[in-house]
């Protein structure tokens, strides 16, 4: 009746839904400000006044055809053009707007690019543990293999070891995330040396590139003043994804883009490819009102500092009572240990304090769970007392 | 580098990229006012006051996490129960909110569809011509055969004999499009009840159900008071797709549906198939802010009779002057005949007045060709003496 695959792709909808229907019933029960859901990656910030000011400003000053029509396929040019400047001026970036292809979000972007990328169905693709679960979605059922880099449980930035043996003569690409979820570490500028220099000698080694796709939501979300690297400048063959849902606070809108700078090996041969695959998958352009509005707020992002606060609030407790928790440096993620390390218990005996986490098997790390503090700075507040019980369970 | 196949989709942009940059190169020449373009289906007709009225009500009264979150995967609840509202008020669809996948525009909802029931490549699916040319690219690119039944020349419905030749026990589905782009016609009950008789017919005979896919973005742009069937009453396994671009106006906002109805076979296990399909493709969900803009303005469309003063206007006059044309009853296209034959020759001796047309021969129909009609109508007036001597040609 319907492709048994796509059935079982729909079906195991991962932990997150089943947590987020657990918090509905339970919600409905005991009321809301009793659950301290930490769950969900949904911004908590507002997106800045800047974002309802251009819709206002776009509805008052243009016509419906000019804000409402089709555009083209890769993106409105004057958006492309300002993110070309934009990517420039910041990063020194030496692109141009036929680099970027805007997109429907960074799971579009990685699903269009690991597609267009796939010259056959033995060519490989790697990511590092953890890992945001979906990434495997993008690769499995279009035939390739999805190979895992065990994670460092040491310092969470990336083993060089891990990488070099997970690489093979079907490698394709390797993708990163950093700022990471759902570690919540930026990888430094030596962890990306490193890899740069591993890459650049395997790609020799194995006779083609060795694309690095580095997929950054949280770009912008990093703390203590830690520079934002921009990777391509470290290797060539990178491609950058990237989405407004964190920084702008607009996850529902749908709205990123991919960028394949000139550096890229045949680069307008790959940026046509990502034309084609966008085609197949049903794509004709992204939401011409946000392409607008992404152009018109000029970098602007939500109050990042209120996530910082978030961080200090929960990560200062939780060590304090005596949790193993990652050091929080990017994203609006805490990872933290499972004090006996079954995870999935963890997780278990969490709801019965009424606080929802997720276990990090999901992201291929199995002994620590992760905590959003994309949430209010109260509801922290509030679970503080329930965390101190949950702890005690293991005591 | 990339994938030759995902390349080449991408180069073959088709002709109507080309005819754009044709457009826009001549109109740099001659002027705007000059150019009759006639190419493309981008709604001239202004969306509703009320899209931007619910927009602003959006924006005034509802928090930023209320409007830009993320929402349920296959879409709000609420709107969804909303569509089913609508359509039961309608047409007594008898539908539910779980029936409907929001999806992002009708090539997201056909690419996802299309893909979800396809069991393995040996399936087949069936296009009646004139058709949309981007069916083929959601179908072939995925493994699987895309039949094409020849068009029917007399009247312009659909050939049932053809429709018979095309399904063999590897047929899955077959897509039907009324109103029609590019031909402007409508199917008949008389039409629907044929095919529904004979999809039921060769279903038994071949031992696994036909579906039909009814690609409805057109559906309340007919004419002459002509009635809107509801496909799933003739035919329980049929699925609909549609989109909010043309009877909303917002082509770019990608915003529409799919439909399985209660009537279809298993249609739980395909809805999960759906999700399953989209989540592969990268779709998160649709765009938050246009989910609820379709709920808020209650069923409401562009003036369509603006696009019926068009339709009279280029029809009666292009007929008058002793062009073949077909009776245009919906969309906003008018199908004219090549008057020696030849559609692409057509195309380019147009470009010789400065009329932008559309050889059907993209459409699988050659010897025609496609006049969109959704322009202003002063561009139809000026382009009148063009056209006239536009046949002179042909004398």
């Amino acid at each position: 009746m319907a492709d048994k695959k796509m059935y079982e792709l729909g079906a195991v909808r991962s932990k997150f839904s089943e947590l987020f229907e657990y918090g509905q019933a339970q919600a409905a029960k005991i009321g809301w400000e009793h659950i301290y859901d930490f769950s969900l990656g949904n911004p908590s910030i507002p997106a800045p006044d800047c974002v309802k000011e251009a819709i206002i400003d776009m509805l008052d000053h243009k016509t419906s055809r000019e804000i409402h029509s089709y555009t083209n396929a890769r993106g409105l040019l004057e958006v492309r053009q300002y993110l070309a400047d934009y990517m420039n001026e910041t990063y020194d970036a030496g692109v141009g707007p036929d680099n970027f292809h805007l997109t429907v979000g960074s799971s579009a972007s990685l699903a269009v690019i690991i597609r267009a990328l796939q010259e056959d169905t033995s060519d490989e693709f790697i990511v590092i543990a953890p890992f945001y679960p979906e990434y495997r979605i993008f690769i499995e059922p279009i035939g390739s293999k999805c190979v895992v880099v065990p994670p460092d449980t040491e310092h969470f930035q990336l083993s060089i070891e891990g990488v070099a043996k997970a690489i093979t003569p079907h490698t394709r690409a390797i993708i990163v995330n950093s700022p990471n979820n759902p570690s919540g570490t930026v990888y430094s500028e030596d962890t990306i040396r490193r890899l740069a220099a591993l890459l650049k000698e395997k790609s020799a080694e194995i006779g083609h590139p060795i694309f690095l796709i580095s997929d950054e939501p949280y770009r912008e979300i990093v703390y203590d003043n830690l520079p934002i690297l921009y990777l391509p400048h470290y290797y060539d063959n990178t491609i950058v994804t990237y989405s407004y849902s964190k920084s702008l606070s607009l996850p529902g809108e749908r709205i990123g883009y991919i960028l394949v700078p000139p550096t890229v090996d045949d680069h307008a041969y790959l940026m046509t490819a990502i034309l084609g695959t966008a085609r197949m998958y049903g794509y004709v352009c992204a939401p011409s009102t946000y392409q607008r509005v992404i152009a018109a707020v000029r970098g602007a992002t939500a109050d990042i500092s209120e996530y910082d606060k978030n961080r200090h609030l929960i990560y200062d407790n939780l060590t304090k009572m005596g949790y193993d928790c990652v050091y929080p440096s990017g994203a609006f993620y805490l990872f933290v240990k499972a004090p006996d390390g079954n995870s999935l218990q963890f997780m278990e005996n969490a709801k019965k304090f009424n606080i929802l986490l997720v276990a990090a098997d999901e992201f291929a790390c199995p002994g620590y769970a992760r905590i959003s503090y994309c949430v209010d700075a109260d509801m922290i507040r509030r679970s503080l007392p329930a965390f101190k019980k949950l702890l005690a369970l293991y005591k």
